[in-house]
């Protein structure tokens, strides 16, 4: 007897979730075992309002898996909603939608706290005896989650930065004065993809020459006469900062004015240009700052080849366990080797991963504004590569899904 | 006997002004007539300094040109230097330098201002009885030369800005609920960067919506207007906007806290900023404003196929008119004809077009929030193709001509 489907998205969009909603779709229209197969829209939110879709009418041509994947942003939309701790009314809803729509495979694609969702919905269902497996997908653009060797959607971001660095270097070297060009990148606590920046120096301009993350303390005074020191015999000065930098007490130095999200998680803004302003008054040197924003995350025609191909494959991947009776866990990348690169695809239990957080290694931080070998070398094959785009008439061709609700 | 080419750049950087400068380089290589082939560093600027070098010496293989082609922002490095009318030692100390050099034909790759320069100096060398032609090379993102269909490196720019913007409505389309996204795209006085946002509609997504030029006078109160009247049945609004909208009274909207540049002209900042923040205290909804800041300009990864090539082929053709005779000319593009698209290349005498600025026609502009059919059927074909983008392991690999100074 066949089982149903149903996969959902939650967190913030990259450039490569819906490459793996395309594996997860490919891989069950492969499988002898799965019937339907349901998208919920705006995740877990969604599905308690039964906003469920049917998948398999999106797909009408092998190319459209591919035009799925080469889509950015979350193709089924995405929640804010954090499930609860149990008891709560949400799990035994849940259950009830699950059995009308006859679920016995659960994909939730996401970060760490939708890998919350899917620990507590797989206990759930394991403590009232029933059958329907739980497995999780990895995605964040910020590279945070233990265990997996990285995060599908990190790569492609990486290399927008890495590669619009090098740009903005090119860029502003064309005059014939020093000045400094300050990069915001995102990154709360973690600092992956600022640290991604350091790639840029392969393009042969130097920059950025410094790199600040959250994971080392921030000292002004140091940070200036830095500054200063490369004022006096460079042209150009690139710093990329993440958004999160603290200072020596731990505090954001961005913190005034920082809002909270619907987690609970202080947004931040303006730390590019609070260091614009200290270079500004303290030197007086021609300085401007620039913030991706959040097109570090959303700009599909510069995906990295290998991060749309892994996220397609983890997808794939997280059905194959399913089906082999996996529940509670999360797809994970191992890496084998780095030269040839090498991953492998498996899983761990979800309690591993959940709720924590995946930070650099204080060994790969240089003198607190540079990474070390070690990070590059890891860094290189995430970038590589250039994903599929399609275009119309030099404008992007996306694959929308066919979001009519699907009454059971 | 053979005559020696100098070429320049000036100006603010493009994805397509090294495109020009290596077909320059590759009709000046061709040609039986042309010895030695010069670069100036910093423009005039770097010529009064006797910055000059070789650029035989920085291509060695045929892939080359394509290479440089393809490197983003100015080869030869700017300046904001603009010549003074004469009568001016500068003009003196040119000619002999040139005279030095064995210089025989001039190719300056600018905008406007860049344009003067060429009008001044070809006029100086015919009334001192010179034979050095001088011949300009258009190029600005901005499209603001007159009589050329439009200007190489705007192409680029604009699709950039419209593929962006597509990507930012798909990422800004992810929860279930009304937001609006302000983009902020640089122009002064012409809106063409502004009205490409246009082709983003193309994606599917509808965005953007409100398209904001600065040829139409602002009203902010119809302008919240229409923002509520959005989103009351949208979830999604993104609007466009210039850097350089006025009032009615023909003031910035940004004008506080302007500065000024080497050329007199007004820096603006934070129109999108403006925007922002009169939706928040007005009407109180979540809104974001993003400004693509030089990435706009320098983003070589995603540069259109067909300005890359017209960008080439507009610096060999200003080599044959030179060499033809022509001088104190600019080299333009002539639109044959829509679909298919064909454009024939020409030369104007360059008092035509120096110090002018061709702003978008008033019947092109609709309900001063939108732009024509005609506007559309007029950049489509600019943005049509994907130059090609050299990588060495997922990171931008460039051409950097070698700056050793030729001394005579």
């Amino acid at each position: 007897m066949k089982t149903n489907v149903i996969v959902g998205q939650s967190g913030g969009p990259t450039v490569a979730i819906n490459a793996s909603l395309a594996g997860v779709i490919r891989q069950s229209m492969r499988s002898g075992e799965v019937g339907e197969i349901y998208g919920m829209l705006n995740g877990i939110e969604g599905l308690l309002k039964r906003r469920i879709i049917n998948l398999r009418a999106s797909i009408k041509y092998t190319d459209d898996f591919d035009r799925l994947a080469a889509t950015p942003a979350m193709a089924l939309g995405s929640c804010r909603f954090k499930l609860p701790p149990p008891p709560h009314e949400a799990y035994e809803q849940i259950l009830q939608i699950f059995k009308e729509y006859g679920i016995g495979l659960f994909f939730y694609i996401g970060g760490n706290d939708s890998m919350d969702t899917v620990l507590q919905l797989s206990a759930y269902f394991k403590s009232r005896g029933e059958n329907i497996r739980c497995v999780g997908v990895p995605k964040t653009i910020d590279n945070d989650l233990p265990v997996t060797d990285h995060t599908p959607g990190f790569g492609s971001a990486a290399k927008y930065i890495a590669g619009s660095i090098a740009e903005l270097a090119l860029d502003s070297s064309v005059y014939d004065m020093f000045n400094v060009i300050v990069v915001e990148v995102m990154g709360r606590n973690a600092g992956w993809l600022t640290a991604a920046a350091v790639l840029a120096r392969d393009a042969g301009l130097g920059a950025p020459q410094l790199i600040y993350l959250p994971e080392a303390a921030f000292d002004p005074d140091d940070f200036i006469e830095k500054v200063a020191g490369y004022s006096k015999k460079n042209q150009l000065l690139i710093v990329a900062v993440s958004e999160g930098i603290k200072n020596k007490d731990g505090e954001y130095v961005s913190a005034a004015g920082a809002s909270k999200d619907g987690f609970g998680h202080v947004a931040l803004a303006g730390t590019g240009k609070y260091l614009e302003n200290l270079i500004k008054d303290r030197l007086g040197c021609k300085v401007r700052s620039i913030e991706f924003s959040v097109l570090q995350r959303a700009a599909a025609h510069y995906a990295s080849g290998t991060d749309i191909e892994e996220a397609f494959k983890i997808g794939e991947h997280a059905v194959v366990a399913a089906l082999h009776g996996q529940t509670g866990v999360m797809a994970t990348f191992e890496r084998v080797s780095n030269e040839p690169y090498l991953v492998q695809y498996g899983t761990v239990p979800i309690e591993d991963c959940a709720n924590l957080e995946k930070t650099i290694p204080a060994d790969w931080i240089v003198d607190g504004c540079d990474v070390s070998a070690e990070m590059v070398a890891y860094l290189r094959p995430l970038v590589a590569g250039r994903a599929p785009h399609f275009e119309e008439g030099g404008v992007p061709s996306y694959l929308l899904l066919d979001k009519t609700i699907v009454k059971r």
